[in-house]
């Protein structure tokens, strides 16, 4: 592969485009998914939804996904469907550089795909529209079976630096996208943890940089979304809870021969999911989780995810 | 493991071996397996083939198999068998260094295991056969069960530079061999992708070193087989297609919880493959597939997955 | 995450505590775990058994785990649990500096943990209770499916060192725990591989530091269970034998999707396991096993499945 071409294009949201609420988001930390999913927008299928997603520049020469303008994030807002549903992201780019917006696991039009070469940018101080869609399982013509699109994805530009993207990638621009299935388990609790390089959701884990603490009751389902990013292989380990390597991370039943797991290895653009009851079997504490390549750990690539009991409290004097 | 052992053997195809027709082969670029398949050589199970393979010096120092002489290719031709076929494979080695044939995936007694060890090199301007068998699924006597040769598999070279080949691998020696369950579904379409060291089969991705590109009409059912080889760990991604990380990619049903993906951490021996619907549910387009490390994706490990519609073109201009 | 708290914990084994028989435990090397298995003490679930470990000094600054005082091997000694059992491990320090034990897959509550944060830690010359739990699977009040703890696990050293006990692991404070689940095949023969930095189990193949070569009858159930530290990925491959990549390494049954591998890359903390019948489709042999990372490979990181006929002997004038 050697093309590239460039050219700008832009877009502005038709009158045909209904602009419904804004999607059942989580943020990347510790929202309540649950109430969210409760909204009749999250939980019907099929749903056909409008947001706005806003490129901005952070502090430090980082860069972050937002909903609103000044409220940038990093990583980006936690995006949720239900398979069936259509997401049309309009996204405005405040940078002074061509910008995009990739998507893993979804369907999408090649002018959706947030590339040079397919001329899908986003030129400084402009907008496109991107669309995803969703599809749930089925069968076609000749019998064979065709997956759904319920995952643990995620997006992320794909532009800014290279043309995969290398220089928005590091800087921030990356954010988490779950498709759900009807019927999955919905979580109480959500988190995103990106192993970007040698960061966890671009905090190195120094002093004054500290890398994300997760924090919930004993019994609470959690949720962990988990993308790595960059040029390193990592492998994600919790401490006390483990889950299925299969589409959910949860066994589906007896018959699941699935392997069981609390260490997995993972590189750059790959993601994987799991819920866990806070605390099952092992009860509160505050339950390291890392990167176990041993100097990735040493440097500071670990976070705690701390499980209180029902009065707030941590054994060994934790819950700070 | 310290011990290595040197010694020549050769080998003449007796005349007990019935030469038959040449092995339903697809080259690694767009071959067309379903007429292949539709060979009753190809179809039937239990078949006994013959073919030779020669191992060949090209130019800038690379090497290759090939069915026949001159035509060493990188990859090497694809090999196809279906669970109960026996392969003879005559290597006929012209280079100048002893090399060898290491299969993945199928049964072979120790005497073909192609390395120095167990005394089963190709001296220099000598040849040698090895016998690959397959089996169906089945019991075992206690009641356990027996997996089947089913999967996508891989061959390549166990001796030139190294004991382990490295050599050999790093100058091509290498192929991919599929090995189907009958009532697996056959593609029209097949592309083998060895990402090797920082190149997808040998080629850089620099300019008059173009990296493959795979060009298909919407609708084609196309087989992906990716194999690793080298020292690096790669992510091997495509966009806008998703596979189940399963044994054919493709989920057997609502009931087979295999994760779904569209990124993929894979290292030096590992092989996978699957199948998409060339534009399933995101219609024609250039569709990069690439290494997701983005080094790797900046360096040139990165191609096309060219979807045309019905007439041959592509949106936003390409099809070329 | 930043804190660390520094305490002294010991624990003195109280009279409550039945001293049970040891463990069914099997060392690393070719230990038959069928005898140990049809002891009552490992047949039967539920059981609680308490085992003390020695952490010690080995020659050359390495670093063991042993079951007897004097006794300490790289890696440490294999245990076993069902699902359902509870092991208390007393171990003794009698190194110079702080270690611990800290462990995958299984239950434990926080002051298990095995961390200088949880306060954890074994002091130099104390000794400190930790207990690890395991459950059947089973259905949680919404009906959600809890899985079993059965897997192919391992413990370590998470101290010594670096908080995350990279010293201790480095120099071979590491061994393998397997949880089984009633009715689960039991090997004939077990053997433990740790690719270890650029070692297996800190042997590094060179002149006079063998890696471990597994020798075995054709035949024989012979489970693998393979486990990666340090810094780098690995590939595990061994020639001639494949598995499932699911919880057993073995299919369940014809409906059972898992993909079939003979090499699977793995990084620091993963942890797999298998069972193959030695030799069986490719009979007896000297079948290599290695790292498939061509470097590494070359450097040391491969050993022999050494699987001989009836009588001993291995084809080629192997079997010594």
């Amino acid at each position: 592969m050697a093309r590239s071409r460039f050219s700008r294009r832009t877009f502005t949201s038709g009158a045909a485009l209904a602009a419904l609420t804004p999607t059942g988001l989580a943020t990347a930390h510790a929202a309540d998914a649950r109430t969210a999913a409760a909204q009749p927008a999250a939980a019907a299928a099929g749903e056909t939804r409008l947001v706005t997603m806003y490129i901005e520049a952070l502090p430090d020469g980082q860069m972050g996904y937002g909903l609103k303008p000044g409220e940038a994030t990093i990583p980006g807002p936690l995006l949720e469907m239900y398979e069936g549903d259509t997401l049309h992201i309009e996204v405005v780019n405040t940078l002074d550089v061509a910008a995009s917006l990739h998507v893993h696991g979804v369907d999408y039009e090649i002018d959706s795909d947030g590339t040079h070469m397919t001329d899908s940018v986003v030129e400084p101080g402009q907008k496109r529209l991107y669309t995803w869609k969703s599809h749930e399982p089925g069968k076609r013509a000749d019998g064979t079976y065709v997956h759904g699109s319920a995952g643990y994805w995620h997006y992320h530009d794909h532009v800014v630096g290279t043309h995969h993207g290398t220089g928005g990638i590091r800087n921030g621009l990356y954010g988490g996208l779950i498709v759900r299935r009807k019927g999955d388990p919905v979580p109480d609790k959500q988190f995103t943890c990106v192993f970007n390089d040698m960061t966890i959701n671009n905090r190195t884990g120094k002093p004054g940089d500290d890398t994300p603490n997760f924090k919930v009751k004993q019994g609470e389902r959690c949720e962990f979304l988990v993308i790595t990013h960059g040029e390193f292989y990592h492998t994600f380990h919790v401490h006390g809870h483990r889950w299925a390597d299969n589409r959910t991370g949860m066994l589906a039943g007896p018959d699941d021969p699935s392997i069981i797991v609390d260490n997995k290895i993972c590189g750059p653009g790959d993601s994987f999911g799991f819920q866990v009851i806070a605390g099952e079997h092992v009860g509160p504490g505050e339950w390291m989780y890392h990167c176990h390549v041993q100097s990735h750990a040493d440097m500071g690539m670990a976070g705690l995810f701390v499980v209180t009991d029902e009065s707030g409290n941590v054994p060994g004097g934790g819950g700070h």
